[in-house]
């Protein structure tokens, strides 16, 4: 743990962190300038609000959620920080050139900072998936590479697919989980380190990610309705994310003692599948127009997410190596697949007398789901495989003391 | 802890949880639709942030104020989450068909879920009575029972003895506390455990207590406020609801400084008696137009919840065996019974020079007291009881771990 | 800890407290009255969460921020609470006398509250600085005597040097600082106990500070707009405030990686450093208009705070025997005095044409700067010389156990 590094590899993260953000600052300062029109603002008086919502859900939510390891719990709220307010800066410059980039110049306004916020949340999941494994400075370079891909690969859907701009950043969860998963599949194989000892949690640090946890569930609804505009849309996002996030709590319970031995709940079966019901609604949260069928996928995302917490990580761990530390494929990865199916399948309850839409807009949507999953897998495989080198091993500890 | 047990009983507790959300579920699916005219929507446009106050206040506040228990710190934010889960659906179910059920269907709203998430607050208030006598089993089926009774009570305080209906909700501090200590009387006497091992706290959970503290302190303004529709008395009970609960953490802090050996601050005292100011301004925070009567209240409600948490609980518990863990008793007992008889009060001296009117309606709110007072105390009797049954006790530990 | 007091001593605390309180309950009986024009209310309907948002930031941010001494965590989140709850009616009625006094009356309102909580940020910065150092007699009296010379101070800015109000209030940074730093200076030189044992901290305590200073991080962009009317600025300064304080994150990390041997992180460097962006922004926020420039004021605070808080601190204690428990010089201080300066520099620069408007109000931002800086050193250094007498040795402890 305090291991002397030559001092000419202890500055190699202060210049990598620096280096990035005088990049930023270049494209900022080139580039950007405030939108002069406001519009954001006369559309909504109350986004200010729903933005914080969002805010407390992506910097303290998962902060707090990744706090659960013992050795590691105070330095994921550390790393958590640093990672957001770096990945907000690209995720702006990210989208800012893909969506807004007109006559030279890139015009942000609050609505990019939320989108950007959003948008960290997938990089957040990923780190989930890896913590532990990885050091800050693999995982800044996560980071960038993973915002890029998914910026391209929101690009597609929006431009080229023509999903609706809201649906396709809830695509966060599932490219967030897959592209974690394979960075963590890779690195897992290069490194067989004293895994089982770091991975140990005490009552102190599962209290802290039950906090991040509460707020995760309490703001989801937030986080599902903020980017829809129409008010009646936006009211039906939010009942139905309450009633849905409401249910899978309870398959989270009922599951988690139902499998485990002498019938006690597991805490992190309950902190995975809680949000469960959330993450699936994410989709279609405004196509529902009755409360029992928001509760009953809500029940189902629960009752997967904590059957495959329990079984799944049990399998796919000594199988095929595959390791996940905060258990983002249950969490993340499985409801949201989930979400996404019951939403092509929604899409073609609703248009069925229409035949000639029906086809074209279910398909566009479950090609959207296939090519997040596909890039994410892909851009993970990629990424991990970089993040294996030798170069990345020598960089200073970045563990928090 | 981890004691055997047989695997047929094992599967109660799952069993028991899933069948409540399919019953749930049901009463959804025939029953309940959304209410297409959004008419909440149209008169506040801040209404969501409100209600994501009283969220918090709900599901964060309360989870980690029952977080102060050394062994149970941790399992009581789990139990929490899982109460006011099912607790939120099953208050839906009961308000919507005594309040808002026409032509066979029950409209629900934004509005539905905020009503339902503050009478959950009471049946967290009971919890914090029963903890640590209780297993989640028992706690689920105390929820389900206060929650209808608790709807009758206000269905009667509403449309017979016509109370407005955002005083009506704020008896849920009054009902849960009495409800509680009843339930928790009976349970005491039925098991003489391991009470004062249990019983102890630490730093750290008391810090947790503390966070869970500082959240209803600061939310509880919106909580008192959410629901007044017109905005001047929306205003007024924000403004004397804030100064109340200052005035009140002041009380406490100098009756705890006084009372305690060597002049030590208690943290128990401080977190029982900060919140009392808001409590007993629930009835008239609306009412009040003068700063200084909304500070004299909460000052004599710290008083009181601050000396009744010292002296009382020393008393009651070997006089009558009356157990109240979380000493919801002082916490929120007594300041409502006070903030109740102010409210009287108040509408008599508001009211002198038309006496048809005082009397009426002073007698009339007398009335919605004692009757809630007293279906508390009857209605946890009776729950008590058939807790004590050993059919409950058979089932799995429900102990997170 | 435990060592025994006089029972005479023992009531000065509580007596203390009453006193206070009954003093405070005279003057809001005789002079305030609520605001019957409602004008905030028609002005904002989004005002509300703005003002939670802050209420948050004051509450449970800094009691959390000042959690992280191991011996002291718990007391100083009760202590804050006395502090706030004290200092907030104090601050109204100091800004109600100083502002809002016209024929006999004082006429408050929800902007009132949020004045006053802005204000009891100040008084919490100087007990950062005084922590560990003073019993909370002490502190409440500091408190009392701080509030009014700010009160002072900004009555001054404001009705003679023009300063805009909102402004006006950005000094809280800059005098609460300087104000804590002096009497931190006179009470060390006076009691060089067990410091050193004090001071430790562990990483569940640390933990809690990092989710105050989370707290702080996310609204902190509502501290600096809130008081903003036009909602164009209002916009920008949210805009520049969450640009400027990512920055400073950054620079923070960076910084720390590169000070500390083997480039390990230090926890309190990235907390002290990581709000610097929000609080140099204070003054300026609303007259930026490109992101880039929000960007580099923030990264040159954050690096200005995180090598301040290494380098600064080391040389200081020793030298002058100036003791910062939580680092406050660094972390408010240093980041404000420089917004300040950045603050004069963009009025100059944006009046160059008009040199006659620009000498003027260029000449009163730096004199105000001048003005609260000067006086919270005086204030401070005769505060803390009175709080040295004997007379405050003797009342009780005030450890919350």
């Amino acid at each position: 743990m305090a291991s002397q590094y030559p001092p000419s590899l202890r500055f190699r993260l202060p210049a990598c962190i620096l280096f990035l953000e005088a990049a930023f600052l270049l494209i900022f300062y080139f580039f950007f300038t405030y939108d002069r029109q406001y519009q954001h603002l006369q559309r909504d008086p109350a986004l200010y609000a729903a933005f914080q919502d969002v805010n407390v859900l992506v910097i303290l939510g998962f902060s707090f959620l990744l706090a659960f390891l013992k050795r590691f719990g105070f330095s994921s709220t550390g790393f958590s920080l640093c990672l957001a307010a770096l990945g907000v800066q690209w995720a702006m410059i990210v989208n800012g050139f893909l969506f807004h980039f007109s006559c030279g110049a890139v015009e942000i306004s609050l609505q990019s900072i939320l989108e950007a916020l959003m948008t960290v949340t997938m990089m957040l999941i990923s780190v989930g998936a890896v913590l532990g494994k990885a050091n800050l400075m693999q995982l800044i370079w996560m980071a960038v590479v993973e915002l890029t891909v998914f910026g391209l690969n929101r690009w597609i859907a929006v431009a080229i697919m023509k999903i609706a701009n809201h649906v396709s950043l809830m695509h966060v969860h599932l490219f967030g989980a897959y592209f974690g998963l394979m960075v963590s599949w890779k690195l897992y194989h290069s490194s067989l380190s004293s895994r089982v000892e770091k991975e140990g949690s005490k009552p102190t640090s599962d209290t802290f990610a039950m906090l991040g946890t509460l707020f995760l569930w309490m703001f989801w609804p937030s986080f599902n309705s903020v980017l829809i505009t129409e008010a009646e849309k936006k009211w039906l996002a939010v009942c139905n994310t309450y009633l849905a996030i409401a249910a899978s709590s309870i398959a989270a319970f009922s599951v988690s003692a139902a499998t485990s031995r002498h019938g006690k709940l597991t805490m992190a079966h309950i902190q995975n599948a809680s949000l469960a019901g959330g993450v699936a609604l994410g989709f279609s949260a405004s196509m529902i127009h009755h409360p029992w069928l928001a509760m009953t996928l809500g029940l189902a995302a629960g009752a997967v997410s904590a059957l495959g917490s329990g079984f799944l990580k049990k399998c796919l761990d000594p199988a095929i190596g595959l390791h996940d530390t905060r258990g983002v494929h249950s969490m993340f990865g499985l409801p949201s697949l989930l979400g996404g199916i019951a939403h092509v399948i929604l899409i073609v309850v609703d248009s069925w007398e229409d035949l000639s839409v029906l086809g074209y807009s279910a398909l566009m949507e479950a090609g959207a789901l296939c090519l997040s999953m596909a890039l994410g897998l892909i851009g993970g495989f990629i990424t991990g495989f970089f993040l294996t080198f030798k170069f990345w091993k020598a960089p200073p500890v970045t563990q928090v003391l």
